[in-house]
This record gives structure tokens, C-alpha cells and sequence, in this order.
């Protein structure tokens, strides 16, 4: 983890391929992240051809990593593989409900993220797609994920062909609470904001957007109430349609 | 990441702390992790006193690790302080629903994951207690978290006073599908489970708990259709407590 004070996310790759070897390595290293009850709630699936990522593309709004990286891997909250273990083996299995699929999302995002160091410690650039969960039906489609395996998190992985400044972070007083948590007050705010509002760079993306504040970047052009709405109610139709609102 | 091979779940602890200084600079480390828009949709709650700990407890099923370990740490997703920052700052924030849950909940996720590999490579132990979305509710109260803070992972940490043999995992085969999702079937299942279901400590597991096989002990004992039916219940009406169903 000698490097996690300077990582960074990469966009741009270099033609070399990430032979499935290593690839296969590190995912068999990153088997040993813990995981509810050894069951290993999770599977990844590959994206080599370059027909699939033209398939997968669209469904992340067309950002170039997905064609342009050797692999994409998609990685899943899975309780269909136990649960079909469990029904040749005499068993019950109940997991067809919104608790089983937040713990398997959870063995699945641990997974992901112990894959991550390690890709990136064996000098590979990663990308982490947020937007997996904004069109899972039509990534269960391209992918053929069976029911219950939803897609929770997309990694564009290869050799890096960019070094990109460090982007900033919070103060530690923003996210760290001793015994209970800390009312949030004008105070708090101004201390922890103040220096990321500060840097030229979020200045450069106020005025771009043409907002006041950068707060507005995020909750009126990025991120908003009425996209949030409409992307919840297809997650929790994808949710339904594999099974875990039964 | 060397670590990585020989790591395992730590439940007992030496009598020595854990000091801020080097907690702190973990979880600063930590904070390297990506996030959504780099907007940091987490937030840690440590626990030390012993009353409060006594506290959590129960609501972690008495596992003696809560009150043994000398710092607990619950990571939650947090979509509050973002959205205390946007309303004293003229943005409009709508993130009470799903999808904003489960973006935040990857963040917390992902940071908590990061941590916990800095943390073992400090030398320390810990154990990741699944349990945090079992009673959400009394964490709500014991910790006193705000709308838009749910907790989704615990963790207890301290200097390891053992070390355990190492669990078994799934083969590479099991989690890992080349383009597309590959159908289970029984040759598949027979494959990825027979080693598991061949060591003497999973056969010994299902002796004690008078089962025939060792997928029973988990769908008709620990993890039953019964109780992840009722715990989904208490985890959705968590979930509309804090904001993230509205």
C-alpha cells in the first residue's frame, strides 16, 4: 500500500494487453478479502472483445475508457451460484429479499476494491464506473447475468499512458466522528469546504458550469433530485426484476 | 499488499491500544479511496468507551470481539453532510432514495476496505462484523446518526493475540466469467465445491450442526430464508427512517 498516497484514477491506456494470466493472479490474490460467512457472495465478469465493450459503452453514457481499455470487469453481487449450490445439496436457500443482495453487494464492492490495490500496486491504471447502477438492466442483458446477480461496480483497467494531478480530499474533521456523531453546523462546513472551494481547479469547474457555488456543480447539474429519482426507480426495477424484492 | 496471501479474520486482541495518532493516519490514508465525484459519501464513528461499547454489543449479537477489541469503528454511508454543505450553499440536494443510498453505501464500502488493508499492514487485526445491517436501528440510536446516515460495516481493531488457520476459498472457476455470465450446472457446482465441501473442519461444521451437507448448515441454520426475510424488513424501514426511501 506504499502508494496509496499517490494514486490516481486512469483514464488513458497504452496498447499493451493485460494478459489473463496476471489478471487472473490478482483476482485469485484478492479471494482472500474476508467475506460473509466464506461464502463469496460475488462474481466478476471479463470484457475482452471488442463487440462486447461496443455493447457496454452506451451503458456507461459513452465514456471512452470502455472501448479504449484492455478489460472492463463488472463486478456482482451474487447469490445465484450459492443458491444453486444449495438446491443440489439438499438445501434451503432463502436470499431472494434486499438483505441478501446489500450483503452480497458488500462481499462484492470489498472484493472489488482489495482487486484494486492490488492491480494498481502491479503498476496497473484503473477506472471505477459509478455508473454501473444507473443502467443495470441493460448490463444484466449484455452480460447475461442469471437472477439474483446484480451489477454493482464497473473497473476500465490497463497500463497507464497519463499521470493526472492529485485530486483533493476533506480534512479528516469531515468524515471522522469520536463515540457519536458530530452535529453538522455553519461552522463544521466552513472548515471542512473551505479549502476544497478554494482551489483553482473546482473555481474553473464553477465557472464552466456557470453556477455560484461548487456545492451547485454537484446537487444542480451532476447529481441531480429529479435524475436521482428517476435512476432510483430503474435500480429498484432492476433489483426486482433479478429477484431480490421478491 | 504482500500481506495479502496470508491474511485472516483476527477476534482476539492484546491488552495495548490503539493510539489516535496512527488511527487517524489510516483513516487519512484511507481517504486516498475513489469516490463518487470525489464527494466522499462516507463517514467513520469510532468507539472506545467502554459504556459504549457495552451499547453496541447486543446489537452485534454479543460477538466478544465489540467489547474486547480496543477501538470499534462503524463506517457509514453518508449523504448528510453533503447535503448540509449544498443547502448553505444555494444548491438543491435529492438524495433521499435508493440510488443515493447505494452510491454512498459503495463509497463507505470501498474507503472501509482501504483502511482495512492499511490497518493489517500496520500490524494490526481486525474482524468484519456483517451484523451492522442486522440492527441498523439501535446503531441509529446508540451512535446518533442523523437522516442520511446509515451505518453498512463494523469493524474491531486491535494488536492480533492469535493466529488463526486460514479459511479455504472458492477456485478462480467459481467468481470468474469470461464476456458473458456462464450457466451453473452440476458438473460446475461439483467442481468449485468439492474441495470445500472435502476439508475436515466444513465436514466437523456440519457434524455440530446435525445437517447432512454443508450448503444446509448455511440456508437452514445461520443464514435462513426466515430470518433474512425479517431482517430485510427491519433493514427497508432503517432505510425509510433515515431519509433514503422517501
Amino acid at each position: 500500500m506504499a502508494n496509496i498516497t499517490t494514486r490516481r484514477t486512469i483514464r488513458k491506456y497504452t496498447a499493451e494487453d493485460v494478459p489473463s494470466d496476471l489478471l487472473n493472479e490478482l483476482l485469485k490474490k484478492a479471494e482472500r478479502t474476508q467475506t460473509m460467512g466464506n461464502l463469496q457472495l460475488y462474481s466478476v465478469v471479463t470484457t475482452r472483445d471488442p463487440a462486447n465493450k461496443a455493447r457496454l459503452a452506451p451503458l456507461h453514457f459513452n465514456q471512452p475508457m470502455v472501448q479504449d481499455a484492455p478489460v472492463v470487469l463488472t463486478f456482482c453481487a451474487d447469490f445465484h451460484r450459492t443458491t444453486e449450490w444449495a438446491k443440489r445439496r439438499k438445501g434451503q436457500p432463502g436470499y431472494n429479499n434486499i438483505l441478501s443482495f446489500l450483503n452480497a453487494a458488500s462481499d462484492a464492492l470489498l472484493f472489488c476494491q482489495t482487486f484494486c490495490h492490488l492491480a494498481e500496486e502491479a503498476g496497473l491504471g484503473l477506472c471505477y464506473l459509478g455508473t454501473t447502477v444507473y443502467n443495470p438492466s441493460g448490463i444484466i442483458d449484455a452480460l447475461a447475468l442469471p437472477r439474483l446477480v446484480m451489477p454493482v461496480a464497473t473497473i476500465t483497467l490497463g497500463w497507464p499512458a497519463e499521470e493526472p494531478p492529485l485530486t483533493d480530499r476533506l480534512p479528516l474533521s469531515a468524515i471522522l466522528h469520536e463515540e457519536k456523531y458530530q452535529p453538522i453546523t455553519d461552522e463544521s462546513i466552513d472548515r471542512d469546504y473551505r479549502y476544497k472551494e478554494s482551489l483553482p481547479e473546482n473555481q474553473r469547474f464553477v465557472e464552466e458550469n456557470q453556477k455560484e457555488t461548487l456545492a451547485q456543480v454537484f446537487t444542480d447539474c451532476r447529481y441531480t433530485k429529479r435524475d436521482n429519482e428517476a435512476l432510483s426507480a430503474t435500480l429498484l426495477e432492476a433489483l426486482r426484476r433479478q429477484g431480490f424484492l421478491d
